[in-house]
């Protein structure tokens, strides 16, 4: 088999869940494919890795200076719902349950792999409190060790602040990941959520 | 969410088996990746549409003029197998049983899809026969209806010609893929070889 088929194999088995079987039957599909196709995905892969920076204000992805979140002004603007990843918001906008906006940590609390307070965002989380006149935190975090730590961790920070902080609802089950939850689920946990 | 991100997703739900949501997690990996891995993987992909070809003797894929198997002097070179697609070559090869040499027709007779003898690379195979000294054809078409008819179209037309034909048996499950069948059933199917 020639060079360039290997190099394109070797490089899709170094993302996520694709195996050397999976790689090759990509690798032979962009192979088959119009080559307009494929270099708009060469593409999109550059201009996603170029383009994409984090918000100024929430941390979330964004290709401006703020998201598209950030920038809607029909949303709520005193109620943060804070999550651990882009991803775990996106499974949030998915439930169409919130209306206010988010804060992106990027990661949870974990001394055994050294992330601690100041490697997440949780600084400008607590300037954005004051600033933005909030009145409610809700914690999104996972429900799993460190997420949990996080959010016991957070809402020690913001209590004394004087507003109300909730964590969703255990609908999740435990263990598991916000990301892979279903709408439904993520909805009644919202409704469902508790003062801390 | 920014449009670089819905446009990569969008470009990775057209790659076979990958849905909005594998789609999504792979463009998250992607943005969290480092950019140099990102990049190769973009450069992966236009180097295999800009450097790959097909091979002048056997239609397998080449960066150069012939492929690495019609280049090796170890391999046999008066016999040939005759696949369908270059994904079932990579198959034989795996299965170890075979030193001899390939020729890829680049698809199966299949009039309902106005795929008839002139769309499959079936005229260089027969002059290839000549010219090589070929003593021995085998067939090795998927056992599907369309590889079944063009191997008996490929026998009619090469058995007058005086040399061995042959198919390789039928321990691969009939209705499947070759390209999915692992390596012993492809070297007792390859052993078990009939002549037609």
């Amino acid at each position: 088999m020639s060079d360039p088929i290997q190099t394109l194999i070797h490089a899709l088995t170094r993302l996520p869940s694709i195996g050397e079987k999976t790689a090759t039957r990509l690798a032979f599909h962009i192979l088959k494919t119009p080559s307009e196709s494929a270099l708009q995905l060469a593409t999109a892969i550059q201009d996603v890795k170029e383009k994409v920076r984090l918000c100024a204000r929430c941390f979330f992805l964004t290709g401006e200076e703020f998201c598209a979140i950030c920038m809607d002004p029909r949303r709520e603007s005193d109620r943060l719902c804070v999550v651990e990843e882009p991803l775990d918001l996106l499974a949030v906008e998915k439930a169409r349950s919130f209306r206010g906006r988010y804060h992106v940590l990027h990661g949870a609390l974990s001394p055994i792999d050294g992330i601690g307070p100041d490697q997440l965002r949780i600084e400008p989380l607590l300037r954005r409190i004051g600033d933005e006149k909030i009145t409610e935190v809700i914690l999104a975090t996972d429900p799993s060790v460190e997420g949990e730590a996080t959010a016991i961790y957070l809402a020690r920070l913001i209590k004394p602040m004087g507003i109300r902080i909730t964590r969703i609802a255990h609908g999740i089950p435990m263990g598991g990941e916000l990301e892979y939850t279903d709408e439904l689920t993520i909805g009644k946990a919202l409704a469902n959520r508790r003062d801390l």
